[in-house]
């Protein structure tokens, strides 16, 4: 994820919707990646926020960043700015409670998921004490980031740190400058199997079931919100979680993992039709695949976080362990203090060699899903509209003959299987086929779709995760140049040549991992589609045998 | 068939192209109503032909085509006109010779089916030929149409005959001043059955086979045409016939039974891509159709043109039949004379009814028919171009998925039935689909729209033949109430009687045919539509399950 982006063009946000208007030059701080549809979600330096194309921004360098926050400092948000798009109109609560969110606010009239028009002035409330707290994200540096060079913009006293954001830089942990003692149910260990290497697996395989969400409500009906019910299959306990507690382990699971393990993503944010049944069922299939995908991880499915995730049904537990999951130290590339991979050095060149193919694979699959994800929303689009209108069309067309003919067939009193009659039954089973279509898609291009949404989150991971360790490789080799010219101790460089082959062991493992889950997973997507479409002519067969049947 | 239009509004024709420019007003002269798609071929005053949409004219009333043709006179043709559209482009032979053709002229040069650019210059010699005998069409009076106010307007020496043009006025057979002697093979005879009417069955049923064409040449290569092998089931001779001689058939059954028995078209006209092999096939398919419907008709498949059509294999003899059917005077109203229905007196008030239910049966199906022409027509250019195209991409999308994944199966020299290997396999197999909708239409939606091609001229030939029927019911009040004031004698009057019920049971035996035909050959159209839509979605699960076995 990145931080601030930089206007390349001049866009006008669509008056009366979510979009915001930016002129070329300007510069937004990023909240938003995951929008889907090539859209993010930024703050301008007014407060404002809003969707904008992700193609007419570039992304600013830590450098740029940096230089553009000291001298002069960020204006602050004025006074008046309450979260209102420039045209007047405000966001779906939701979009901006589930980001801005104290999540010990929960119950203090902050967070509400009515629709607005339930509650109508109520929310102008919200909006003022929103606005107070707008910049709450922006916290001190951490112990472990404190090389960052951008700590010295960061503001608010808000417990959530966004440490991933500036923490890719690998130095401190491979010059050794952070320590970490490790606690033994965090050690990850890295085993070798001919000549790969593989996260042990988790002992303890399981599973959650995300069941069927209900409308909770909280004071007497004024507040109402989805809570989805999470059952692992270890305990059979079952635990209610909102999209936003989905949301705000997230981002703990990309601070701590993301920069050796990418984590997959959460279902998009929606703007609008949150409470309708087909958007709730929907998602909780996205939270489901979520899910799934960490279950079958062997390090993410045995995190703290995720635990504390899955079972917690206390409060007070709740916020002590989400403390302690905020105050976590083993993040960004520290967390490799915690993998313990064989002991064997690695061969630099094979690890370039495999990194650099890797890094083509992930490219190219990348663009390949993402033409794929635009396939299948054609493919919905197609089936649910046209499709469903050819086979009414030709369904009318018929109908419309078999009244024709009825006309004549009255002449002469012809009844049951007349022939007006078999034309319109016929024309009733091709609407009938057109009624198949338009659901069709939620049984093959929808899931489809829902599978690749979560391969393009996790593959939009690996270029920073590769990133990271390109930077670990060139920190080393300047250390090795040190170390020739006797700047840098003998003990120190097999510290840091450890350290560097901890990295490439871990993104490797991972490696191993994404590769067994394409296997299984990815080919039990395309399985799936196929499977589905199979069932779909055959449904469409059957109803035109049922036309056949009257002409025998 | 009408024969003179005035243009509505302004239309300018496509340069380059056959159409031609009309003004408001403008009187045409039509020459074609068969060239499909809205399109009638017309001659201006001053001698172009080209096409024009019908729906930019108004048929003219034989009122006032007279008004218009006895003072001022027709401005004859300028010498100069060859048959030319105003651009200057000339059309493609085969829509000109085929209908200014006289037959017999077969060999001499002026007929020529080979395509402008095969021979040049040759061109304005046919043409200047053309011009000469350009009215060729317009015919002196024949014995039976003397009494047409029209007559005044034809001129010219041609032999061809177009009294079915003007003879829809069915008083000079209904007053019983035309009396022709029936030869007994031309006597036609109508049953009861229930309260219902039917032409006595051809005792001799049979078929006829429309055998792939094969191109012929004539005049050492200089001229080549397409040739049909016609192949009736009762002598197992094959006669070869041309497109034209199709037309000149068509033209005179319409003449002959069109105004009580309406005749199933020809395939439209083609404009270009006459020589290419997929439109030959399909034009023997519909010439099949139009050969199939005669065969089945228990008038039209023993009528002497049609035989002679089917049967005559000798040159001379050939000119000698056409001569006789070109004479034939058993033609328009007149044609009645060879009916010979029940001697029961019909009921004016129940055969009224009939009639009007049959014609807003008519106006309907006509409406239906030519709805899901348009239906169909969208569902080919849909299954060969857009489902085609949508296949393909998945399949392409699915390669490319196949591809990038391949790239890191190569770092583990995996192959064999590899994930990339399924993924790529199937998505060949989407690619195979897209294939199989392109040629799909071939099987369902094209003859089903060469079916409804066949429907829709039969419905198009109602309209008349209810006219006349009305007309001669006008007549025959009007003889009455002559009668009434004794200035009609009662033998005449009975006469008159007889005669109108002969039409009516003329009309009423062949609507009581049209429903048999519907009966049998309208269900096995909807039939073979459904049967072959089977056919084709069990093919694509066929491909499909293909793919679905590489995930096995």
């Amino acid at each position: 994820m990145c931080s601030y982006v930089k206007a390349l063009y001049e866009f006008s946000g669509e008056p009366n919707s979510s979009e915001i208007s930016i002129s070329a030059g300007e510069i937004l701080q990023v909240t938003r990646t995951d929008v889907g549809e090539g859209w993010w979600e930024g703050k301008k330096t007014n407060g404002v926020v809003g969707l904008f194309p992700e193609a007419y921004v570039e992304v600013m360098s830590a450098v740029d960043v940096a230089k553009l926050k000291n001298p002069p400092p960020v204006v602050p948000p004025a006074p008046s700015a309450v979260v209102q798009s420039p045209d007047g109109n405000r966001y779906d609560d939701e979009d901006i409670d589930d980001w801005d969110d104290d999540w010990d606010n929960d119950d203090n009239g902050t967070y509400s998921e009515i629709p607005q028009n339930h509650h109508g002035t109520a929310n102008n409330n919200n909006n003022i004490q929103k606005s107070s707290n707008i910049q709450s994200w922006q916290l001190p540096p951490t112990p472990h980031d404190d090389t960052t060079s951008l700590s010295s913009i960061q503001t608010g006293t808000g417990p959530v740190k966004k440490t991933g954001m500036f923490a890719k830089n690998s130095d401190p942990y491979i010059l050794g400058t952070v320590n970490v003692s490790v606690p033994e149910n965090e050690k990850t260990y890295i085993i070798q199997l001919d000549n790969f290497y593989f996260w042990q697996p988790n002992p303890h395989q399981y599973s959650v079931v995300v069941a069927s969400p209900s409308k909770e409500t909280k004071f007497k009906g004024m507040k109402s919100f989805i809570a989805y019910k999470l059952t692992p299959s270890f305990n059979q306990v079952s635990v209610s979680r909102r999209y936003k507690h989905f949301d705000w382990l997230h981002e703990r699971l990309v601070d701590k993992f993301g920069l050796v393990i990418p984590i997959p993503p959460l279902p998009d944010k929606q703007i609008s039709g949150r409470y309708e049944e087909q958007f709730i069922e929907h998602r909780r299939v996205q939270l489901q695949e979520f899910v799934d995908w960490m279950c079958r991880h062997p390090v993410l499915s045995k995190c703290e976080v995720w635990m504390h995730f899955l079972l917690c049904n206390d409060e007070k537990k709740w916020k002590s362990g989400k403390r302690i999951a905020e105050r976590d130290i083993l993040t960004g590339v520290t967390y490799c203090s915690a993998v313990f991979p064989p002991e064997k050095q690695l061969l630099p060149s094979s690890v370039d060699r495999e990194m650099e193919s890797f890094s083509k694979f992930i490219h190219s699959m990348d663009a390949s899903v993402k033409n794929l994800v635009t396939i299948s929303s054609d493919q919905i689009k197609r089936l649910q509209i046209q499709s469903k209108k050819d086979f009414q069309r030709v369904g009318e067309g018929l109908l419309d003959l078999a009244k024709a003919i009825s006309i004549d067939e009255g002449r002469h009193n012809t009844t049951g299987s007349s022939m007006a009659n078999c034309i319109g039954l016929t024309g009733g089973k091709f609407i009938d086929i057109g009624l198949l279509c338009e659901n069709q898609p939620k049984a093959d291009w929808i899931p489809f779709s829902d599978r690749l949404h979560i391969y393009r989150g996790v593959l939009s991971g690996y270029p920073d995760i590769l990133a990271t360790h390109k930077g670990a490789c060139a920190k080393k080799r300047e250390c090795v140049r040190l170390n020739s010219d006797n700047k840098m101790g003998q003990a120190q460089i097999v510290e840091v040549n450890r350290r560097t082959d901890i990295i490439s062991y871990t993104v490797m493992a991972e490696m191993s991992h994404f590769k067994a889950e394409r296997e299984s997973h990815l080919k039990e997507t395309v399985k799936n589609l196929i499977d589905e479409q199979i069932n779909f002519y055959q449904k469409i067969i059957a109803n035109l045998q049922e036309a056949q049947g009257y002409f025998k």
